[in-house]
């Protein structure tokens, strides 16, 4: 089986996607989750275009990565400096990855109007730039950037570019679409023909204007790259990059080469919707492989069919890349989804009991009013206990107060909560501080209840996230609030839906608090 | 000039997507859309199928189209049935559309499978369907649904179902990759074989399963088909349909191909966005030609080109298609976008003035701190006339407190706040109510302005969105608040960001404010 290495720069073309902003933390996290999937190549920024990328580098060094190799990214020295005072060259070595990607000129006319440089000039960055940083580099790869359009206009010194890259050394030279103009029967030509000038391995890097960037990467392979450049989710400047999750599984599944170990490329839907989480991009359904609605059949025929025999209307199996089937007849609302709920959280019901029915309309009910239960599952557990009446009581509200004061405009934004809670006949008045209203509560009731249950205090609140439901009403919008806890074993998530952000956070950490407590009862066995 | 037709099926394969729903009243909307755009067909749907397809038909005839011609959409008739007798045939009569599509199956394993039928009486189906609706329509069009993965698995019987239909008298043969499964390098090759075997003029139709759709509409276009089926933005099932606002213009402004008239695909973008708005969807940005990312720049080594020669970075010119270039200000910004949106907002910059790197500074350092101004372009151009000394105070805050307060678990949380603010040598110190304490506050702050600044009475929050920065810490996590305002004449949009949500949402509402006085400042000629 032949393999393609897979070169991932979500982190550097990636975020110059509209409304993508990583923070360096945010970088580190994706790098990891990267690694994990087995992607081979990780461009982690262009050290020398600003300090985020740079900090970037000093604190991935720290990471242990198992699979793969972080890459640095930046441009061919510029004309009339030598190569080892660029500041751009020198901040690539200053970064200490052991992979270098460079970037050049190949197309003429950006080499004479951009560059301000004659042809030949730039055949001298080309060829100083690569040859000096293979000194310190374990590999140095080439982008050929605008590639496919230099080709058009002047194919022979797009080649010349080329082969320039290939006798200073690169390891792999790729082929940029860097505009996304070229489509798949001018690309399938000249990659041909670029083929048969050079010997070294090329790779290929599309971007997706022309709505083939997919394809394009995949015929590329076809007639022989044997590396891919993408991002995960097709994120990137203008219309984005190849998006290799879909290359991957196509490359991998329906063409028999090898990108990843077979059992990573099930984790290839987590890892999409990770990605979009730490983008704060809401994921796109209709993504193919990964995306919700990839597998969702709608139809009455199809239903019928595909239920039967999967392969009438899937074009792969959804499990081999982590996603899976829904039948949109009836979502969660159906009862045979409840019942399989109800399974998977150990609560026993009798299919034909009116309880059932019960659930199905408390959670219709929840979800026109805004609450969203898939990313909430402890929060629908005790939905059902309480329909149930299975759902214990552990403290009662007597109330609270949020206080945010501002004194002067230059002064921040103080937070405070005062709250009273009684359990069983005790009753606890006490108050925090925050570093907002949230915060401050969450705080407060925190250290009302640890009193009574001393296990909470090993509950941390791992992430919190706010969604506007109903867009359009200003400050009164509706958001949903969701909440994820995690003690020493697990990890919980939970859901509040209010006009009222914190009457929504207040819901969402109340039922994080419950779902723990009656956690604890279920294993002594209380419950 | 070599036409090919456009056949567009957003209206019944595209509504099978989850999420979308059209109306009677939506559908025949769309119907003139598309025909001002000068689609060939618009397959309007299915009348056998349910009743608003059929109620749709009686509708569409009192239209007075120019360019479209309505299709309706059925199968092939019922196995044991005479075709006169099937109700789906009666229903594609009585919708009196003159042009009819009929789906059969071509897969031996679906024939067998789903129809329960031997090879033999599916050959019968397609052509007693064809051939007796030829009677009474103008056209038939015949889908061969499955037609790749039918030929992948038994090639002889597939082109036997297509000659069928073309021994029917079928007006055009439209292959269907209905599972979106076909790479280009196969479908390249059975399109050669099925243009080798049949002369009735063929058509495609592909789903987006792989990612391919575009690519595949266009490699069957180029190896002859003569017509394109597909939906407006891609809509349709699973991961949808070929996006025929991808797939035109790169058939008319790349390949040479005529689809629409020239002007007519000027109308492209707009067409696209008024399918979203009835489908009341979010319009996905990083949509190939027609997206709000499609043209827009973020790194400031591109802008400063694609602003000398638009082609360095651009595939086509926007214009073509009806959309527009954009510059993003970002952490990638250089000064070449800063002076860019000086110019945009009438503010005068000397390139060489120091001014412009304070600017640049202090957009990196909030960029940093994680405020984003590419939907917050008011913000933005507050921030340049700060840091260049234009901006006027318009009020000093001298506190505000906001209360929010629970009594008892089961009563809903109020917000109060109060505020004190001095403008000129006035104090006004008052208090509001709100739905939460963000709206509390924006409407105890509006209180205290209007008797200053009555024009404020005509600004309205439009919008409030709410996204968690640097997720992961819980509810101490930062948060980014951006809001947007209007008035009578005007759209525009603020940020805030801080670990407080109130501090955040004060930020923008602040701005909000602040950008309006001061527009209307500048109209009067005071600043």
């Amino acid at each position: 089986m032949q393999t393609v290495e897979i070169y991932d720069t979500t982190l550097r073309d990636g975020s110059q996607a509209e409304d993508i902003s990583f923070s360096v933390d945010d970088k580190l996290r994706i790098t990891e989750k990267l690694d994990e999937l087995g992607i081979h190549y990780i461009e982690g920024g262009w050290p020398g275009s600003n300090p985020k990328d740079a900090e970037y580098f000093k604190k991935v060094k720290k990471l242990s990565l198992k699979n793969a190799r972080v890459v640095a990214f930046g441009s061919t020295h510029r004309p009339k400096i030598k190569v080892e005072n660029d500041t751009n060259v020198k901040s690539l070595i200053a970064s200490e990855a052991r992979i270098l990607t460079i970037f050049g000129k190949t197309w003429d006319f950006h080499v004479t109007e951009a560059l301000k440089i004659n042809l030949e000039e730039n055949l001298e960055l080309i060829f100083n730039t690569i040859s000096y940083l293979k000194r310190y580099a374990e590999k140095v790869f080439f982008d050929a950037e605008h590639f496919f359009d230099g080709y058009k206009d002047n194919p022979e010194y797009a080649i010349k570019c080329l082969k320039t890259a290939q006798e200073a050394q690169a390891d792999c030279i790729i082929l940029c679409d860097t505009n996304g103009g070229t489509l798949p029967s001018d690309l399938e030509k000249i990659v041909k023909e670029v083929k048969r000038s050079i010997d070294t391995p090329i790779g290929i890097h599309a971007h997706n204007d022309s709505d083939c960037a997919v394809a394009n990467s995949i015929i590329a392979v076809l007639n022989g790259a044997t590396q891919v450049q993408g991002t995960i989710n097709g994120f990137g400047e203008r219309c984005g990059n190849a998006n290799l999750c879909s290359v991957i599984p196509n490359l991998q599944l329906k063409l028999g080469y090898r990108c990843l170990d077979e059992d990573r490329l099930k984790k290839l839907t987590e890892i999409s919707r990770f990605v979009y989480e730490i983008a704060n991009l809401i994921p796109f359904k209709r993504q193919p492989f990964v995306g919700e609605s990839a597998f969702a059949h709608k139809g009455g025929v199809h239903v019928s069919a595909v239920r039967k025999r999967p392969e009438t209307y899937e074009h792969i199996r959804p499990e081999l890349v982590g996603n899976r089937q829904r039948i949109l007849v009836s979502d969660l609302a159906g009862k045979s989804n409840i019942l399989k709920k109800a399974e998977e959280f150990g609560i026993a019901l009798n299919p034909d009991s009116p309880e059932v029915q019960a659930i199905v309309d408390a959670v219709k009910t929840l979800e026109n009013a805004g609450f969203q239960f898939e990313g909430a599952e402890a929060s629908l557990e005790l939905l059902f206990r309480k329909t149930l009446g299975l759902k214990r009581k552990f403290f009662d509200l007597i109330g609270f107060r949020v206080i945010d004061e501002k004194r002067k405009g230059d002064e921040p934004t103080l937070s405070e909560a005062t709250i009273m809670v009684k359990v069983g006949k005790s009753i606890e008045h006490t108050a925090a501080t925050g570093n907002g209203p949230v915060n401050a509560l969450d705080n407060a009731l925190r250290k009302a209840l640890e009193r009574f249950y001393p296990e909470l205090k090993k509950v941390k609140l791992k992430d919190y996230k706010v969604r506007v439901v109903n867009s359009g009403r200003g400050t009164a919008s509706k958001v949903r609030v969701l909440v994820e806890s995690g003690d020493e074993e697990t990890v919980w998530s939970t859901v509040g839906v209010s006009e009222n952000i914190i009457e929504a956070s207040w819901q969402a950490i109340v039922d994080s608090i419950e779902y723990k407590l009656c956690r604890e009862k279920i294993k002594k066995g209380e419950i």
